[in-house]
């Protein structure tokens, strides 16, 4: 008997208290149906999925809109699928997340400056037709095997702290695949790297950062504590000396100076931030920036040591030459690898183990599959260098991508193994628009030069701060956010940063 | 051997990096103390703490200023601690959370109109004192027990979430304490409901619920799923039909009427809430106003059932007669009761289990104990009535108490046992200003009657709305939080709410 019919029987025996407004039933399908009281098995789920049964998301018809499956949300994907037409295909994404995450400015919101929220773009305001269009579709789930043979991509949901919930898996048929899965980031295989530090590439790890930093400043308070462990408690230790690391740096020395100083006066004399790097930091940047970043960031505070890390353990570090380094907070930053996933590919490989691809972003040998941003790198067969893992890369190839495939669509070639006599016109070509990287107390780098030995402007200082944060402004995706970003900067400005634990 | 000492030597071997500016040593104390290598055992913590060796919190002499212990950072402890005078007392607060938390507008918060740090307040913000003046502390631990003869409260680390540190306990030695440990959310025995329904209280039960909320709408979208389990994923259940039920039900049919239908246009008809009272809906508001926020409910597509719950399983709640309600989303809000600490502690109680205590807020058979919020009641021999656990009155009780403090640390009685002889002036009286509560799409209910019987304004509608929301923006504590909340609704109704899950 259906619980529904129950319910207003129940209400209808003591006082009525459902006035239905209108006779129709709100479901546009029988009560009985709508809640089966067979439990929920996963096993029943997992067999149930057969792509051309109890899904439209089988091969597409000649008549029908050709679709693009995008797997990842990163800087590359959601640059693509925002360029992409929803008129000319049907767009599905396949991401754990759904929101692309605006990395350069998230080692502001590890400490306050910004909100966790104000870096974090959902995917649906940024190619609205995934939420709206009939065939278009965001999927929290993670790839699992790419059939380029079929065409077929295989899925598994992610249901990440949901406890009766058993991850289940669905076939994505595609017409164009556009692999754009970022990386992972390196550990160099030293142990306790994983279990111990904490890395700096989503919101949820800006998270952990924000609400470990807090406990360790409110327990190093706590009566009875040995000074010993006071300092271990608050050494916040930084891993690699790239932008991540450095601006990470810098923001946890501005938040030393102005906030802990007034906040957590009684530990004050405690906190310090240690920056441990094997060679130079900021080595992409100019020599001169490099000195003065160092300087700027020793001047805040921040000890700057050079060395190699051989060991992590639950409250200490060891280099290599056997120095033991305790800390309160880790913080890794190493730069970024393939992931697992994308080495276990069978697809062609360029140098670093990255998916190779042809000076069209196309994986060669494999029909309609593209791979672009951190995930790819040009074949050595292309006579061109593997491009650096930057945002900058990924966002520009992203959107070369999205015009050509939108190209290939309106010129007949949208559908699988039709675009093989399509002109493809230009190939990408990258070119640099120059780095920056801000150090804390309101000064920035900024490095005009296209390549590390050409020669161009570069600039330090609080006006490079001042086109760090403009520029910034201007680069954040929607308008909301770029509201609530330059709201937060005016309120950290007047209020200082938000310490609630929360 | 000291590792700074060492790594100083690393980098001199190779490109000198450290370049100190000045040359005294950055640490207070030798290098060699301040990172013991000696390995942090927990055994070793939880001896140490003797209150008078390593610590200042053991009882205070003649000259020195008195301590307040305050036990909670709800309502209660919040305006208490805001409203002493810390010239004339060491304020100690004790609370596993470093926050207050607005908890009227905890409802929005869930849905994305609010963001979670515009309705968290620092303490440190609401009392400087407390991470400033050398006497005056906040720890986040929890109480764990009392010793009312020797004036001495034991506590107890929180550290949730954080592996390698065990809790470690210490004593505090109070002047006065105040205890003002809020209290639990009901559950009546109920199988179930721990597990699985989400509690609305803290601001982690509203990021908990924007979670479930948003994995299920993009869970229910995925291929393959049955349209029963898209049902039960996007049925949500509301149980309780005091405010915190009615304003939660009203923001959910908001955001499912202006942003699922946008968002998540796929699988907006799927989506549904249901709100299970055993009894009346605003029980405490007057009958008008009942029937109008009825009406607004079901208008919104709230289906309002009177019923019992019985057992709560995984994926569906059993009512009293037997129906089964499968459901993706529990929340369960049917009122407060003293909790499992409260209950344990040897004081006088008043009816209902909570802290007995007189027209001056004192425990009586004690000395310098006060209890004061949702964890207190008048004793039966005071003649008055225990009061409803509402902020109103937790925050009425804080400021009076705040000020009876100052009064008698100023007369000469802020030190233990020396208040015997003071005149503690007025008892504490309660008036009730009136009860609000939203019921979504712009309305909401203002009902000025002193009680329950008593005649005076009632007000529903746009207008009240506009009450709700002018009279909540000015008690925000905060000018910052103002501020936000002032944000985040312009930018909820400009670009809708957020989606993003993080």
């Amino acid at each position: 008997m259906a619980w529904f019919r129950n319910l207003i029987q129940v209400s209808a025996t003591t006082k009525p208290f459902i006035k239905p407004r209108n006779k129709k039933n709100p479901f546009p399908f029988p009560i009985t149906q709508l809640f089966g009281l067979a439990p929920f098995s996963s096993e029943a789920i997992n067999e149930a999925p057969q792509v051309n049964e109890c899904s439209n998301l089988g091969p597409t018809k000649p008549g029908e809109k050709p679709r693009v499956v995008v797997l990842g949300t990163g800087w590359a994907g959601s640059r693509l699928m925002k360029g992409l037409d929803p008129k000319i295909y049907d767009i599905v994404c396949v991401s754990p997340r759904n929101h692309m995450v605006f990395t350069p400015l998230l080692a502001s919101t590890c400490v306050g400056t910004l909100e966790f929220r104000s870096v974090a773009e959902p995917v649906g305001r940024i190619q609205p037709a995934i939420s709206k269009e009939p065939g278009s579709y965001f999927f929290l789930s993670k790839c699992t095997s790419i059939d380029t043979d079929d065409h077929v991509v295989q899925c598994e949901t992610i249901t990440d702290g949901v406890r009766t919930l058993d991850p289940w898996k669905f076939k994505i048929s595609y017409d164009k695949l556009v692999i754009a899965l970022g990386a992972e980031a390196l550990t160099f295989g030293i142990h306790g790297v994983k279990d111990n530090a904490i890395f700096l590439r989503e919101v949820h790890h800006a998270q952990e950062i924000r609400r470990k930093l807090l406990l360790n400043l409110m327990l190093s308070d706590v009566p009875g504590i040995s000074e010993e462990e006071k300092s271990r408690l608050l050494h916040c230790v930084v891993v690699g000396g790239g932008p991540t690391g450095v601006e990470f740096s810098g923001e946890l020395s501005d938040f030393i100076m102005k906030d802990v100083r007034l906040r957590y006066a009684h530990v004050k004399d405690y906190i310090h931030v240690t920056l441990i790097e094997a060679n130079e930091i900021l080595s992409s940047f100019d020599v001169r920036l490099r000195r003065y970043a160092t300087n700027q960031l020793t001047k805040s505070g921040v000890r700057l040591v050079r060395g190699t890390v051989k060991d992590v353990k639950a409250q200490k570090i060891i280099l290599n030459d056997g120095t033991e380094v305790p800390y309160g907070l880790l913080v890794w930053s190493t730069g970024v690898g393939p992931s697992t996933f994308v080495k276990s590919l069978e697809l062609p490989k360029a140098p670093a183990g990255r998916i190779g691809i042809d000076e069209w972003l196309r994986v060669p040998s494999v029909q309609d599959v593209y791979a672009i941003g951190d995930c790819s790198g040009f074949l050595e067969s292309t006579g061109k260098q593997v491009l650096p893992a930057l945002a900058q890369v990924a966002e520009r190839q992203g959107k070369y991508l999205a015009e050509l495939l939108n190209k290939i669509g309106t010129t007949g070639g949208g559908h699988a193994n039709c675009a093989q006599d399509i002109d493809y016109g230009n190939p990408f070509e990258y070119r640099h628009l120059g780095s920056m990287a801000s150090v804390g107390s309101y000064k920035a780098l900024v490095d005009l030069r296209q390549s590390k030995e050409g020669k161009g402007l570069s600039l330090a200082g609080f006006f490079s701060w001042f086109i760090w944060r403009s520029a910034y402004l201007t680069r954040v995706v929607s308008w909301r956010n770029r509201f609530y970003v330059a709201i937060n900067w005016a309120t950290t400005f007047v209020f200082g940063r938000d310490i609630s634990r929360i």
